[in-house]
């Protein structure tokens, strides 16, 4: 997508041929900066670290990290080594485990000499099915904003609230969530997002905004409060958000605070989707609430708040008082009960056992 | 309560007996700076910007805001331009009209030369009253807190969590929401308090967490989004709020976000509570969702952040884009269904027309 009005991607092979390249999420929205991971190690730490994040680019970053590991060495104690050390940087995202899985599978079999080759034509295989994923995520995810539109009058936006960041910079390009917003803003089709700011780590106000205005699609922050009020008064017309996990009964795992969105969109009759890729579906999985195992981290992501002053430094403001605990669980469950529709790149699905079954067979276990 | 071990009240006369103090609260938890009102367009902005804020305070706050008013001038029109520029510092709180209609009751039929000392004599029993309703509620709040704890295994600490302050801050002493907690911790009873941050404004992490742990009461500041994961999760017993206005159906108006973690504890089976003064009852309302005037406020409060840097400066920081709008609606309505009960100075009603009307019978209009 769009920054300044050029065409980037959220994960690329460098001029080099071999090294990576990120947006390093943690500095945006006030700095834009690229990052280059030239071994395991970095891989390992900018997904850590978040400075990539986002589903589907973890799965994309550890592929890739898996090669830079096997260039150094191509030995299955390497392999094996580094596969442990990527699978330990992120506990909720089923899609970090299938990327690295997906390595995997392409060079076991194969002589040392072509491992390396073959690892990279893989990740940079996953990246372009990310994409092509993505486009058929928003193709589908645009007809349910033509249909929200068709029921306005003509020229109101369609008003669609999204939470965390579910958007390009979190997968190679397009974004999942976001992919039919962009679609539908290339249309014509008017539309206007209700950005939650997605505390703690703000991603709703330092990503998804920013993206927004790059591409330049009207929107507004919000705080994460506000949208059941704005449900209420009518103000919201579709909920479209990314996931980490969904689960084969089609329970979506995906940034804390989705559950209470879902919740308001249910009580107040508006449409709740989840948007995300299939590799995102774990289909061993089928109660995520009891199931998935949600990730916790560290204090300093609630009790602080990085941001730019008013005479241009960035600076990080500590906002609880000295001495009061603090609890940060980064994910939560919403129930399949209260999902309208699972928009993947084979179309939209019920959110069933049967619906994601039958959308996807190959992947069900018998 | 207590500050540093030291009792202190949230509003109260000064020393020469006329001009008002209150804690700033725009200062907190970072630092404790007290405020000397001695004049009307004093009392005006430190409700209008916040440097008090909580219904009970504001309406405390505006009674002796008239106060000084009539003290200046005790004329009918100085008191009814000092009722028309404290009405309009905040649309939303009911008490900061039911404030000021004390104080005009008080005064009315009154010569001149008598409405300054019956004004401060009605804002003072306004603020017993307020302390004492604050008292009853804790009690009538304590018996649910009792009943939790009774059906925990011995020792398990009652889980409350509670949304924005309605502590002994947004009152003259106790709070409202936080009455029930102080009472059960000084009674023994063993108690953990989920704070929501809050945001906009961050009262939770502000305020309440620095009210805890000055008390001694054992807590930990959550975002916003966590509570509906901690309830599936069945780590939260009860909800307690306060309220900003409260309807004669039994809808609560309260800090935006209150309404979704109704619905979280209505879908995982938690009980919750609002607490409130019968004052914060608005008899003339029924429906709050179509009814109550939503405050916006200004798009600072959620576009920056305002903390304490490592090195000890107090540093606000811009966490969103440049040139991405923002909304800021300040409360919400949680609808009477989702409420398991009104805590107030006569008890624990039922959230319907008929229980308010049966505990509030002169409060009925005909």
């Amino acid at each position: 997508m769009l920054i300044d009005g050029k065409h980037m991607r959220g994960v690329w092979v460098e001029d080099d041929g071999w090294s990576i390249g990120i947006i390093d999420q943690t500095r945006l929205p006030h700095a834009v900066k690229t990052l280059r991971l030239a071994a395991l190690g970095d891989a390992a730490h900018a997904i850590s670290s978040m400075q990539t994040r986002g589903a589907p680019a973890i799965g994309a970053v550890a592929a890739y990290g898996l090669c830079l590991a096997l260039r150094t060495d191509p030995s299955d104690a390497a392999l094996e080594q580094g596969y442990a050390a990527l699978l330990a940087t992120r506990p909720t995202a089923v899609n970090l485990k299938w990327g690295l899985d997906e390595i995997v599978a392409a060079v076991r079999n194969r002589p040392r000499g072509e491992r390396v080759a073959a690892a990279y034509a893989r990740a940079a295989a996953i990246c372009e099915e990310d994409i092509a994923n993505n486009e058929a995520i928003g193709r589908h995810g645009l007809a349910v904003i033509e249909r929200a539109a068709a029921a306005k009058a003509p020229g109101e936006p369609v008003n669609v609230l999204t939470h965390c960041n579910a958007g390009w910079l979190a997968t190679v390009d397009w974004g999942t969530a976001t992919a039919p917003i962009y679609q539908a803003h290339r249309k014509g089709v008017p539309i206007h997002v209700w950005v939650d700011e997605t505390r703690p780590r703000n991603q709703g106000a330092s990503l998804t905004a920013w993206e927004l205005r790059h591409q330049g699609v009207p929107h507004a922050v919000i705080a994460d409060n506000t949208g059941g009020h704005l449900m209420q008064h009518g103000q919201v017309d579709l909920v479209i958000t990314g996931a980490d996990r969904v689960t084969a009964q089609g329970d979506v795992c995906n940034k804390i605070g989705t559950y209470l969105k879902a919740l308001a969109a249910r009580d107040t009759g508006v449409a709740f989707y989840a948007a995300l890729p299939s590799s995102t579906i774990d289909f061993t999985l089928g109660d995520g609430i009891a199931e998935i195992p949600i990730e916790q981290r560290g204090s300093e992501e609630v009790a602080t708040m990085t941001g730019r002053t008013a005479d241009g430094r960035i600076e990080t403001v500590t906002v609880v008082p000295d001495g009061s605990p603090v609890a940060n669980y980064a994910f939560d469950v919403t129930p399949a009960r209260l999902v309208t529709g699972i928009i993947t790149e084979r179309g939209v699905i019920a959110a069933t056992r049967q619906g994601l079954a039958a959308c996807f067979p190959e992947r069900v276990r018998c």
